[in-house]
């Protein structure tokens, strides 16, 4: 006990500065796309003929929805191109749940009394952050290793009409890298919902963000819900964020025929088209599923290091003491401490310069109730800051499980 | 009357396929934004440092914002960024409104028995189409060669606590051209409302669109509204859509400082920030003031003539029978038909291969009582297209007129 707090008091003298509180791309990951910056150059049509620099064109290029389909699973004709942030389009698709009548609903979800979502826990605090803007309630559901508990999802959703939704990060989830199971995606797709209006929030934003050679396969939601009957109970998203450039990317939403109509008739109310140029940019940079493929192990080879960083510091310096993710692709560690730490763990390496997500981020109303989670970001920082971090966070999480034995 | 209607299938028989329905720049206009194409080049800084690339800088870059603020009237920190549609912006004031609690306000206006909105006519179908979306009544309300009547919109929204908002275009208003007069802009600022939480819709989407040298003057609303203890009043729009590239430009926001921060805490629930590779392009691109206004200068050179063509066709043809807008700046010219014929020329033209925006869609729910408002959007089509549709226009107002005479 008193090793340990001497080693903490020698980590708060080095006065670090360290960040690993967002999956934000590193420098040298955002140098990939250093071409992009100078294109499209002179050209501006795209594959149609249309002049991109003009308005119009409400789904998006044909040629980069044909380019996305395979990777988001979703036909092109299905897929509508949006701006820079999928967050964006999720905030729109709830609006118009809201303030629209949903496909198969009678009324307004703004006009019910009660409107509640499943929140898959731990998850992603941006999702959580949307539901409550808007006042709808958050019922967390615990993760397993192949996706969200489904006996208790199926229980849940069975039972209440209010509940209209389920937020979903399918491949390599944020934050702890899971990959839901062929079984999980079935049973998403055909279970009973109470709601005729249920919606699946299916945020697919690591398709492609495989870390190693082998990758995580996820089955085909939307064709599944469709032969269920239940196409539109799929909603899609997808950026390339974190394949190109994270301000300046494209996002994507995609859905039966019926949801793209529903979704383009109050979209086009609000917008004339997301950036086309930018759209162009993309395909003249990425060209091909080849090239995307080739694009995104270049990306691999710059953070698989730093997450093979952590995971040596981690199994060196926590063995026996916590747990923590080694997934296969996606941008974050899921760190478990040992239960009631984790609050004290960030507030201690926050103390000696190492910020992190706030502990209990990972839940609804930041709310972890075993106070345990503790979600690392560990792309961003170069591998000298990143060593740093981790080391310091192992003694943050070493000090906290002693004071507690 | 035979002569016209003769002359009228002369028209029918020449297959034109003419399309004056929306003020698109002409493709020499984006021509003039070619160098944007492959900006920024290589760099990625902003000036504060930032890599413009990652995500971040939720209201946007200080220089863009430091370059418009003149121009859009409202200081730099007080401006807010966008995405390339000040339309979205419009849309994402409005669900703030509905969805979140607007300043002064006890209440979401989605928790209103009734919202209303005041809509000077003619105006803009696009603002009409948000409001219709969202189940927001309109209320016309008559334009004036000084802007909307102001001794109506005063009596309005002193007495009913439902009207919320008025939409305006201020300067070269569409359709009319009308730039509100200082007395207009200062009664705007200082008037009684029963609702706490008035907005002010200010959509000065041409703010520096002037096509002469002499150059209407707009007052500075939000500086009057803020002197008159009203600053929350204020929401300003505007856009580079018809200054750089119509499908690839920045949209901005602006109000007052506690507004601003209003607007800040919903929209950073939504999204990351506007693409900010875009704002640097832009800053690149437009350099300083001085550059914004040779920009505009060029443009204004490039469709000056086409106003000037439309002015002397309609001059020939309809004097006496017909008046229109000769506007200093913007994008429209606003022709009024003798009553009850609008609706059968804008047919009749579509037969004759010309397309023109609907009558009645210059007014609320697409209905003009006096059915005579027709919009004239010249800038796209070449001057040999322009004046082949105007002079067609020209021969289904005359026909109108003497069927009805």
């Amino acid at each position: 006990m008193s090793d340990v707090r001497a080693e903490y008091e020698e980590l708060k003298a080095r006065g670090l500065k360290l960040d690993l509180t967002r999956g934000k791309p590193a420098s040298a990951q955002l140098d990939l796309s250093t071409p992009m910056l100078s294109l499209p150059g002179t050209s501006y049509r795209s594959a149609d003929g249309t002049d991109t620099r003009n308005y119009g064109g409400l789904n998006g290029l044909a040629e980069l929805r044909a380019l996305f389909s395979g990777f988001l699973q979703v036909p092109a004709s299905q897929l509508i191109v949006g701006g820079n942030s999928s967050l964006a389009l999720m905030h729109d698709a709830i609006v118009h749940c809201l303030l629209g009548v949903p496909l198969g609903a009678a009324r307004r979800w703004a006009d019910a009394e009660r409107v509640a979502f499943l929140a898959p826990v731990p998850g992603y605090d941006r999702h959580f952050a949307l539901c409550e803007r808007f006042g709808i309630e958050l019922i967390p559901v615990a993760m397993t290793p192949a996706g969200p508990d489904m006996d208790e999802v199926e229980r849940l959703v069975a039972a209440d009409p209010a509940i209209k939704g389920i937020w979903c990060v399918p491949k390599y989830s944020n934050p702890d890298g899971t990959t839901y199971s062929a079984e999980t995606v079935a049973r998403l797709a055909t279970m009973t919902t109470a709601a005729p209006d249920f919606r699946i929030f299916w945020d697919n934003a690591y398709a492609i963000h495989h870390l190693f050679d082998e990758e995580a396969e996820l089955a085909d939601l939307l064709a599944l819900a469709t032969e269920a009957g239940n196409a539109n109970r799929v909603f899609v998203f997808g950026s390339t964020s974190k394949v190109t450039l994270a301000g300046s990317g494209v996002s994507f939403f995609g859905g039966s025929p019926e949801t793209i109509a529903w979704f383009l008739g109050y979209m086009g109310k609000g917008t004339i088209g997301a950036d086309k140029v930018n759209q162009l940019r993309h395909v003249e940079f990425l060209r091909d599923e080849d090239g995307v493929r080739a694009h995104m192990r270049a990306h691999a080879d710059l953070i698989r290091p730093k997450f093979e960083t952590v995971d040596r510091i981690l199994s060196k310096e926590l063995s026996g003491l916590a747990t923590w993710s080694s997934p296969l692709g996606g941008y974050f560690i899921s760190l478990s401490v040992p239960e009631g730490t984790a609050k004290e763990v960030v507030r201690r390496a926050a103390e000696a310069g190492i910020a992190l997500t706030p502990a209990g981020a990972t839940h609804p109303y930041g709310k972890d109730p075993s106070d345990s989670v503790i979600r690392i970001a560990p792309t961003f920082p170069d591998t000298a800051e990143l060593e740093a971090a981790i080391s310091g966070l192992a003694v943050c999480v070493r000090l906290g499980a002693a004071e507690r034995a």
